[in-house]
């Protein structure tokens, strides 16, 4: 079976990630989340709260079914190896993504050849969505119907008390 | 059964163009190169020569077992739809190349969603290769040893008459 | 009276073309899109379909009331000043077309400081969007729908023959 | 009348900010400065210091008589829709701003569609010029004059007790 | 002795190419511009009228003195080789130059490891300048004083008969 | 005698900051490798620690044998005028590199014309490499044979208590 895993830090998970899961989920036989227990910076939401949003947003869209969550906090390529992954996907939206991912993808090769780091286009109209964008508008009150699934939309109104 | 096409002009196949194929074959259970018929520019090799490049390395190399070989002279869109393929598979070395494949991605997910277009990362070595720089050095006699297979190195023997 | 110029080759203009001219129109009190007469390469359309197709697009939206068009062979900066232009609207899509565009500003500038080159952007379901993309799917026969305007529609299917 | 915001942190306001705001004060009506209370890293001038340094600037051109300053602490949208703004004013130096300013204009754009992003490229003589690098320089003594104004350069000698 | 060849078309030679030769001639003790008999495209000036722009550039400039001009038709590499060069130097002035030079520069050590290529960076005020943009002003008519020398501007005169 | 400075944080050197070390002492009689005293982030080596790197790396390659290494706490342009040095070199790796070197190319040139700044390109193999990607692998004590020196895999065996 061909296994692929997906890992951010999904603080929230946007409609932009799920886009690229989807893509992720009809390409392979399973994909497995991977979310980042510790995050560079604070997280604005707790890791049970962040893998329960996207655990909601599969059961919610049937094109998920494949797709499972899992959190992790060692070397990416550990990870992937421990799913008996023969791949990790990644969207790509931009120049600069492009850039990152690519110095994280040689480097991923070179610890094991035989995970295969794979990139998705995300669909235009999600080409300028990032979890901080989102954080930054949901913050000021701004409308972010249809960035984000209505399970993180209530998360916001819960932790900016909206 | 999962197919993915790769499709070039393969001016001639360079070793960069055979390590995308090569991880495309490790992801899927068969990939089929499509060799564009018509070239924007005139070709140096002819599409049999271009084809026969193509078989003679897929013969050489164990790991290209599932791999095949046809010309086409249509929309990709269609030559992928025609193989039942549920991938499009492109390297990306720079980001030059990354705009312009993000461009025909967008355009063939528009023709046809069920077709998803995936980049693998070129290998760091190849990175600077391309068939139009293999071609430059040829003519000028200058050594292409390991860019491309030795049934290439013959055929520019032959068309530049070293 | 503010006016700006929107120039191209417009063979033929499209949709993406189109949502540029409109921003412009909403910031300017007038437009005026120049069609260059003669461009580098063979153009598929003639000048007068070329601007017919503008004119034409311009009856059918009510946003567009104070564009008008005008085709040119003289230097881009000529023609704005022709119009006493104080701007010239260019539309963003990617990296590559900025480098391009900062270039070309840049020498306008020198050329005329009081011109002033602004960028406006694109909209991301048109990033992807260019003549020679749709010309290129029109003449395999690939559906345009939706990316260029019904009359040249029209005009690919005269050319082609389809 | 047409009214244009441009927004920043302007800790200090340098002179290729000066370039922009003027461009937009010749194609614009009214041009608002807006300035971000709160900044992400902490400032190195007080918000009334960083107005004051602005407001100097313009008293002493009178390219800029059409030109206010104002604070704000919202999103930019909101800012730019209480002036009543058509547009928001950007300059531009280099790709990774574009990029950046590609997805803020996105954004922005799907928050309040009557509310264009404009795009004017800075002058070369100001491509390298940001207010992180004019501090870095004027904190260990190096020269500035000619990349910010005479009340600027007052004031880094006050905070650096140069 | 460090010698450098500097490489290039000079169809003609711009005041951002002399910028970037005078910095070569700055770093090593000699350097020898190197100019290409063939270049893609049918050159708007012969062979001996490109020499002779560069020689007479260098005969007025003092800080040329340790430049001489050379016609090649062969790889670069072999070029630099003829004059034992320890480096290839070339001027950057943005992102698509860069990655193209990239190539360049990874094809030619591949080709000979004793042979460094070196980037300086072109002054802000030749960034948009290139012989392309030079001739489709002149061709029209335009101002390029100060873009080109005395005898670039008396060659455009002759050729287009202003 | 042509000097050369070659500055960074080097929190630990790396086999990439080597092979750009390794090249200037190709191209110029001396070059001194300055270490930034202070760090933007928290160092995880202290600067006795990241200098021993250095010198023991010089001390074991016979090419690095005109290779002095030397702290600093000023700005770059006064380390290297303090030096007598002719030219800063810089490693290129990426895009986004570019831009950032590029803009401090200018203002070193804006503060000191006499003192070039000169890039070089990494080998492709190292082009993925970065002191904070080793130090990431590192810590989830993944293998990084060949990345950097013995001496810096002790350290880090140290730091980390592998």
């Amino acid at each position: 079976m061909k296994v692929a895993v997906c890992p951010g830090s999904f603080d929230p998970i946007t409609s932009g990630h799920l886009d690229v899961i989807e893509r992720g989920a009809y390409l392979f036989e399973k994909v497995v989340v991977g979310v980042f227990e510790k995050t560079e910076k604070n997280p604005l939401f707790s890791l049970d709260e962040r893998i329960g949003f996207i655990e909601s947003a599969i059961k919610e869209n049937s094109k998920l079914s494949n797709v499972e969550v899992e959190s992790f906090n060692s070397l990416l390529i550990d990870f992937a190896h421990r799913h008996k992954a023969c791949a990790i996907i990644k969207g790509l939206r931009a120049v600069s993504d492009f850039e990152h991912e690519f110095q994280m993808a040689q480097f991923n090769r070179k610890l094991d050849k035989s995970i295969e780091t794979i990139f998705v286009m995300a669909s235009p109209k999600y080409a300028y969505l990032s979890s901080s964008a989102v954080k930054e508008i949901a913050k000021f009150g701004g409308c972010i119907e249809g960035l984000v699934t209505k399970e993180v939309e209530k998360g916001f109104r819960k932790v900016f008390k909206l």
